[in-house]
C-alpha cells in the first residue's frame, strides 16, 4: 500500500544546483533523494519539497513528502536514506503523514536566515555559509527599512522571476537583524507565509544598500508600490542563505 | 632592516598535508605562508610555527614568526597575506615581536580541542570538523580517565613517533569534556605545556575506548608507566582536531 511520508532534510547546498531536479545535472537535492527511493523500490518516486531552494542555498530544515509502498519500518527507511545519501545531505526525521499532506501546499509559513560576515578577518570555517561584505553596515538603518517591508504586500519588485504569472502578494511577518560574534556577523531572519523566487536574497541585497547609506530606508514603500524588479537592490549571493524551518 | 613578526593564523586543514613544508607537495600551511612572503620580498623566508599540526588538523589560533625587511606597515602586511592566501587560511593578527621571540620555543602552553559527533543524524555543516562516532560514549567514564592523565608524566605511550629521541615528559594541565548541542557533541579541550606528535589524537582515542566501556579508566596509570605506544588506544582521526590557542 502506498503511504505518504514526510521528511525533514538538512543540506549544505555548496555542491548542488538547487533543490529542483533538472535534466542536465545529477547534482540536485531532489534528484539525490529520488535516486535513493529508486534504488530502494525500483520505481520512480516523486519527492515534493516545500521550497525550491536556489543553487548554492543551504537548508537546516527543508521538508518534503513522497508516496512509497515498502516493508521497511520508519527507522529503517530513515537509516536507508542516510546510508546512501552523500555526507552533505541528511534526512533528520521521517514520519508517516496524512494522505492529504503536501509539503508545499500544506505549509503555512517558512523561516529563512541570511548570514553576512562583517568582520575584518576572513571567516575560514564559515566561508561557505556567509556573504563576506566589504563595507560597514549600519544595522539600525537596515532595521528601519525592514519594518517598512513587513506585512501583506505585493512583493513583485522583490521577485527574481520577471514572468511570474501568479499572485506576488505575500505576508512577511518579520525580519529580525541580529549582530553576532562580537559584531563580526549580521544574521537576518525572515519569517513569512511564503517567499517568491530570490525574494529573500533581493530583500537582503536591498537592506544592505540601506546599511551602507547608499539607499534611504524610507524608499521601501515606493519600491513595493512600483511593482518593478529594477527598483529594488541587488540579489545577495546564494551561499549566505539557509532555509531554517517550514511551518505547518 | 630585518624585523621579527609574530602572526596568528586560522585554517581549515581539510585540503592540506599539515603545517610543515614538504618537498613533494605545495599543500601545506607553512608552504602557503612562505609563498606569500616570497611573492612580496623575492627572498626565501622561513615561517616558524608553534605547532606542527598533522595533515587534516585545523587551527583557530596557530602562531608563527618570521623575519622580514619591508616598507609595508603592519596593517598593509596583514592585508597582503589575506589578499593572496586561499580562502581556507587567514592571518588573524600580525605584530612586531622582540628579536628573541620564537613562536615554538617561547610558547609556554597550548590549547587543543577535539570534537566528537555523538548524535543520530549526520552533522551536515560540521562534517569536516568532527569525528562521527558510531557508539554511545559515557562522558563520566572518560572524565575519570582524564583525571588520571593530567599532571607531569612521561607520555611516551601517547606519542606517535616511535623513534622519538628527545624527552617525552610533558605537563598536561587539564582535559575538559563538555557535552554540547543537546548531547549531540562531545568536546574535549586539552591544555598543557606542550604536546608530542599525535598525542591529543591518541589521548582522544584512548578516552573514547573508556567511554564505550571497552577499556577501564583505572588502566591509565599503567599505560603511562609502560612507556609503550601499543598499550594506549587508537589514534583518533585528524579532522576532529583544532589547535585553539598558543600561550606565551
Amino acid at each position: 500500500m502506498l503511504r505518504n511520508y514526510k521528511i525533514t532534510v538538512s543540506y549544505d547546498g555548496t555542491r548542488y544546483n538547487g533543490w529542483q531536479k533538472q535534466k542536465n545535472t545529477e547534482a540536485t537535492i531532489q534528484g539525490k533523494l529520488e535516486q535513493i527511493l529508486y534504488r530502494l523500490s525500483g520505481r520512480e518516486t516523486a519527492v515534493h519539497g516545500a521550497g525550491r531552494t536556489d543553487a548554492g542555498v543551504h537548508a537546516l530544515g527543508q521538508t518534503a513528502n513522497f508516496r512509497l509502498d515498502t516493508a521497511l519500518s520508519e527507522a529503517e527507511l530513515l537509516d536507508y536514506f542516510n546510508r546512501y545519501l552523500p555526507d552533505d545531505i541528511a534526512v533528520l526525521s521521517l514520519k508517516p503523514a496524512s494522505e492529504r499532506f503536501h509539503s508545499r501546499l500544506s505549509a503555512v509559513g517558512k523561516v529563512y536566515r541570511y548570514r553576512i560576515y562583517t568582520g575584518n578577518a576572513k571567516p575560514v570555517f564559515d566561508r561557505k555559509y556567509m556573504w563576506q561584505f566589504p563595507e560597514e553596515l549600519d544595522a539600525e538603518r537596515m532595521r528601519q527599512a525592514a519594518r517598512l517591508l513587513t506585512g501583506w504586500h505585493d512583493f513583485r519588485s522583490f521577485c527574481g522571476n520577471r514572468r511570474m504569472k501568479k499572485t506576488t502578494v505575500r505576508r512577511l511577518d518579520s525580519i529580525e537583524i541580529s549582530s553576532l560574534d562580537g559584531g563580526r556577523e549580521l544574521a537576518l531572519t525572515f519569517e513569512g507565509n511564503g517567499f517568491l523566487q530570490n525574494m529573500v536574497r533581493i530583500l537582503t541585497g536591498t537592506l544592505t544598500e540601506c546599511g551602507t547609506g547608499m539607499r534611504n530606508p524610507e524608499e521601501m514603500p515606493q519600491i513595493l508600490a512600483a511593482e518593478d524588479r529594477s527598483r529594488a537592490g541587488i540579489t545577495a549571493p546564494a551561499l549566505g542563505l539557509t532555509l531554517v524551518e517550514v511551518k505547518y
